[in-house]
């Protein structure tokens, strides 16, 4: 099959092999996968992604680990995708047709392993013309609702886990600093979760265009006022929540320095960089740091059902189409942020 | 009145002048006042201290907040008192006659200010003969309760509340990094809250023994085997609480690189540096740092009951007992953990 190729630090266009479902595994063609700012950081920077992993207990301790990928070898990316049932491998159930369009959390059990679809050197992720999926992950993408639009469902899901994890009630404000993807989701799951005083941050007015029309209070261009400031304004005594979706060295001390007392921060931002901080500013307000990854099963098909159900309005997150051809000049357009939220690659189009 | 007095980042013996009750205070005698590790901090890292302050919101924002000292000038350190009440300023209760021995959380309310009573220029600490203290704050110390141990409750209520804020309950299990007194505090905290699976760890073998003392179920030397192991050894499938109870820079990264997945990790060591660490280990354990600081009155009061009904053992935490002559040398031995825990000044003795 035609695939975008993650090889040699690169994104190249090749053929690869048609994947093969094995046992419990259904074959899809891919419909549409949205580029994830995670790929982008697979691709510059995989040497330390993978040196996080071990430092992380990758591989070690007991019970199933997810299977670390090689980046001197092709991968094929894309973790977001929505695609349609094609054929099935052996010892499946088939409960869903041929035909049907599916989303999945990107995983695949093959034997004791796990392997992480989009991220793994055996099964090719959404940058290509077809995967294997594990059947009992699938979710059946409901009628009416676009292949676009459920392919929105895994960064989305993303928002829900990072909003669950911090414990937060409707009662409480939340400043979600930067307004990509990450912080896109964690504003709508907000929303959905009714709280009454969100302020978004982010240096892109077209980024705070988009936090608006998913459902912030107010938005703030850090380079004119600090965040917090617009936050203690709209709700001076609410518990505060602070979300951080920058992933990017400094963010999380300045977050430290901002917060009033007491307050609890939820890094959903990646940065792969060693980052520093002072303990003692954490100390003298006992602030607290949840660092937050992915999302539960229930979270993932919460999340399809509120989009199918129209309570959160993905499409102005699309911000380009790409078919395979275009992956590499997407992924240097996302180093862009002001452009782009999420660019789509649709593998047969 | 006789002092050791914080001057020129050193520690001086010299008359200053006699602390006066204002309204609501009383004057009271200094039995006894323990050295802790913050006195140390503040001697040598003045500077670190009050800048932390200053990025941490000292001053600033609504409400009252805690009068910083200036190093430049003369500061009396010492907050971990017991002492015995000599005379009334005016309006005062007098609810406790002169002659009672009491212990208090040590900040005292003067207009709209709160001082921190052992780090102000205006109200001496515990290493000077007397000092002035807010009547509604004071508590009893209960007949039969030693003075030494009564001066033991507040570096113990720091382990009341760090144990606290963690959130753990009797089924989880904690490791104790560190058990200098902030971490045997905890410990003991540990042991109240019916913990049943506690591991200690220290390079210091007397502080190790102290640990045990206290109640670890195991302790450890981490220059023998990771402490880590021992905790799931002792407790494979419990989730973990980690105490980081040490405060130098590298000790939350390690911990960090430890820790099984969705641990939670309780910051009590006072880090006065910046320090590092890598985000993307917490984010793909999805764990939590909870920064703690001080105590509750209740806490408070709560640890010196314990004290006083003996379900806490204070006693082998007094390694060494000086008067306001030794408190410069007591200093100087305070660098060598292996040999002390809690030295207590006695400025009568």
């Amino acid at each position: 099959m035609l695939a975008a190729v993650m090889r040699d630090s690169g994104i190249v266009l090749d053929t690869v092999s048609d994947p093969e479902p094995g046992s419990g595994e259904v074959l899809v063609k891919t419909l549409a996968c949205g580029i994830c700012g995670s790929d982008l950081h697979a691709l510059r920077h995989a040497d330390k992604m993978l040196e996080a992993a071990a430092e992380s207990g990758a591989g070690q301790g007991p019970g199933p680990s997810v299977v670390v990928m090689d980046p001197s070898r092709d991968v094929v990316l894309g973790h977001e995708f929505c695609a349609e049932i094609v054929d099935f491998g052996p010892n499946t159930t088939k409960r869903l047709k041929a035909g049907t369009r599916v989303v999945s959390v990107p995983l695949a059990f093959r034997g004791t392993s796990i392997h992480a679809v989009g991220y793994s050197n055996e099964l090719p992720g959404g940058y290509g013309e077809a995967m294997v999926l594990s059947e009992p992950l699938l979710l059946e993408v409901p009628n009416g609702l676009s292949t676009e639009r459920a392919a929105l469902t895994e960064p989305m899901a993303v928002g829900a886990h990072a909003v669950a994890k911090s414990g937060m009630g409707q009662g409480d404000a939340a400043l979600v600093v930067g307004c990509g993807p990450v912080g896109l989701a964690v504003i709508a799951a907000l929303r959905m979760l009714g709280v009454e005083a969100v302020v978004a941050a982010d240096y892109s007015p077209m980024r705070r265009r988009l936090a608006e029309g998913l459902g912030a209070h107010r938005v703030v261009d850090p380079a004119e006022r600090p965040a917090i400031d617009a936050l203690r304004e709209l709700a001076p005594f609410k518990p505060a929540v602070m979300f951080e979706c920058v992933g990017v060295p400094g963010v999380i001390q300045q977050m430290m320095k901002d917060a009033p007392r007491g307050a609890r921060i939820v890094v959903a931002g990646v940065c792969m960089e060693v980052d520093s901080f002072k303990p003692m500013i954490g100390i003298n307000k006992e602030l607290s740091l949840q660092f937050v990854l992915g999302y539960m099963p229930d979270e993932f098909a919460n999340t399809l059902r509120a989009i199918a159900e129209g309570e959160i309005d993905v499409d102005p997150l699309i911000t380009g189409r790409v078919g395979l051809e275009g992956v590499a000049g997407a992924f240097e357009d996302l180093a862009r942020p002001d452009e782009h939220a999420k660019i789509l690659v649709q593998p047969h189009s």
